[in-house]
């Protein structure tokens, strides 16, 4: 096997450069150029943006939660409104997450199985039942180019046998999702094994052995310490078949961006932007504005003289963002929502850009030397 | 005195039809066409909306809530920013109002007396004092094309002593305002009176002495029956100074501004059209869509099929509007904001439009059926 399988889906790698590729992922909803940052929409939107916001971000792939949409407004709901592109109005490409990541840390009374995740929803109590076969209905009906198989995720101060454990029912669960699949939806293996690189790369291979569209890095950024994480993928990343995009889940800062596109990762997710945006704070690529400080009560600047977003275009200054802030005025989530989106856009078009120009090593260098500056500064 | 008087300032009417009138109005910050609605920029923002998309609607003047930009983040701040227009960057024209209402309405522990409110800040607590001079003073720092004088608002059911005390200190306040004023800002005088034609008549033509560059009327929507107001307002309206601007302060209702018009007023504004969106109520030419019920749980249509208002033209269905409502999500309150705000900046360019072809008869006619037929349908 090499490639995604399912019609309509294609990977190629154009470049590289170290461990770091530049590639294509096609789509019946379009192209994705990788390295790529998903823009996160739990419930069926990027929180506060239109779709023409995000993607005018750089983004042409956004991932939904389908434990949220399953629950609300429901999958047959967003099935008769034409799926999940037809209800949202979002005309790139999309993937979901299957669901057991959320069911299992925000559901209550959750128990597991072989069979799957048993839980009460968060919203009205009601009993769910989340097995491999479930979890491709519901995405099946979602109806997203891409889902995720459901795995195992432990935290990441589990046991080397419960890592073990998670593992095997992952690979038995990555069985019966290709088996429940809708013939024309992409779904992606997620490896698992924490943060021993034997261990994931055994599960690399099971998994790989198996036609999945792509292959996703779960598990990491769930409790152990982040520079480990990053000399697992280090080790890890590049071994993954090169066929197939790569997509390390719910990760990260543009530091982690950073270096795990060194390591070979071509897809991301995380809130990170969006939420940090709706607590006030705007990421650059040297380092955080708190804009609640009493520093930029009469700030005329904007919050990154450098950037070409749309808020930082417009010319609001810090004042007027901090004042909107305080004020608790909407407007403000969008304006730093935008911004973040737009700084993590840029990150991965530069990547790649460094990446096709043979020259990754010295962007890395670069970036991770001004957030580096940043965060000094701001100590 | 004929029109404004304050340099920069111009008010011609072009076209009447009946007592409605087609005019134009001249600030230094562009051309306002009336009849117009100021959308409401309560704390330096219209609420879930950029400049840009309140612009879309047709708006060309909002209004500011002085009141709020006053306790925060104080008009310094503001002006030390470049004044409104600097600091929220909304190129068009801006009216402030002078924070009486509001000061008597939000504030805690107020008292008023011959020389104006004293009141405690309903953030902080700290004491606050607004004469007619602290008005003109805080409206010139935050620097609003045009500001509105202080006055005295009774509520709708005070006595006939009250409602003349009210237009005698307001008289006496519009004095005290005009010489504080700076010289190149607008003022409008406000007419009092209740809803007594004949002591509104004598109120007016009392302010209509005094060189202000409009004439609004206060005092309406405060708890007094409806119809009684346009009764009062056909009474009223026809006879201020048809060479300045008349203004109905914080109303109304689509049907409102339809029969308003049609008694010769050129402005508005109203948080209507705004807090009903973030309500989930999104007004159309023939009634209400209540986001939130049942019926709309698989509506695949737009709000409202006719409009032409970015949230109806992206398509955005019903079914997909009530999901973003229940669970939250911000998107939903700024497509909300954008229709409601479109449906009144078309109101107000087709009365133009009827009123320049000499056919608003016609066109109140057929909106009032309109928006009769929906309310009929809706109970
Ligand atoms: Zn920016
Ligand atoms: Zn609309």
């Amino acid at each position: 096997m090499s490639g995604p399988t399912t019609p309509g889906y294609a990977f190629r790698t154009l470049a590289t450069s170290g461990a770091a590729r530049a590639g294509l992922l096609t789509t019946p909803h379009g192209e994705v150029e990788t390295p790529t940052f998903m823009p996160v929409g739990t419930q069926g939107s990027v929180k506060t943006m239109s779709p023409d916001e995000v993607a005018a971000t750089g983004a042409r792939i956004v991932l939904g939660n389908t434990y949220h949409l399953w629950l609300r407004p429901g999958p047959d709901v967003v099935a008769e409104l034409g799926g999940l592109h037809g209800f949202t109005k979002w005309p790139h490409a999309m993937l979901t997450d299957s669901g057991g990541f959320q069911a299992f840390s925000l559901a209550d009374r959750r128990k597991t199985d072989e069979d799957g995740f048993v839980f009460r929803s968060h919203l009205d109590g009601s009993k769910k039942v989340l097995t491999p076969e479930v979890a491709m209905q519901v995405q099946g009906k979602i109806g997203a180019d891409i889902a995720m198989q459901l795995d195992i995720c432990p935290p990441g101060d589990a046991s080397r046998a419960d890592f073990e454990a998670a593992c095997a029912r992952t690979t038995r669960w990555a069985r019966r999702c290709l088996a429940a699949k809708r013939a024309d939806q992409a779904v992606f293996g997620i490896v698992q094994g924490g943060t021993d690189p034997a261990l994931r790369k055994a599960h690399a291979e099971e998994l790989a052995a198996m036609p999945f569209d792509g292959l996703a890095l779960g598990g990491f950024s769930v409790g152990e310490p982040i520079q480990r994480m990053h000399e697992v993928l280090v080790e890890v990343a590049p071994t993954l078949d090169p066929e197939r995009p790569r997509y390390l889940m719910g990760v990260g800062t543009p530091y982690d961006l950073v270096r795990a596109i060194g390591a070979g990762v071509d897809m991301f997710d995380c809130v990170l932007p969006t939420r940090n945006a709706r607590n006030g704070q705007a990421l650059t690529r040297t380092g955080k504005v708190v804009i609640k400080q009493a520093r930029y009560r009469t700030d005329p600047s904007p919050l990154d003289p450098t950037c070409t977003c749309p808020t930082c275009a417009a010319g609001y200054s810090r004042a007027y963002l901090r004042h909107l802030f305080l004020a608790g005025e909407i407007l403000v989530l969008r304006l730093f929502t935008a911004h973040n989106l737009h700084l993590y856009g840029t990150l991965v078009r530069e990547a790649r850009e460094a990446i096709l120009a043979g020259r990754y090593e010295a962007f890395a260098r670069d970036w991770l030397a001004g957030l580096e500056a940043g965060s000094q500064a701001a100590t």
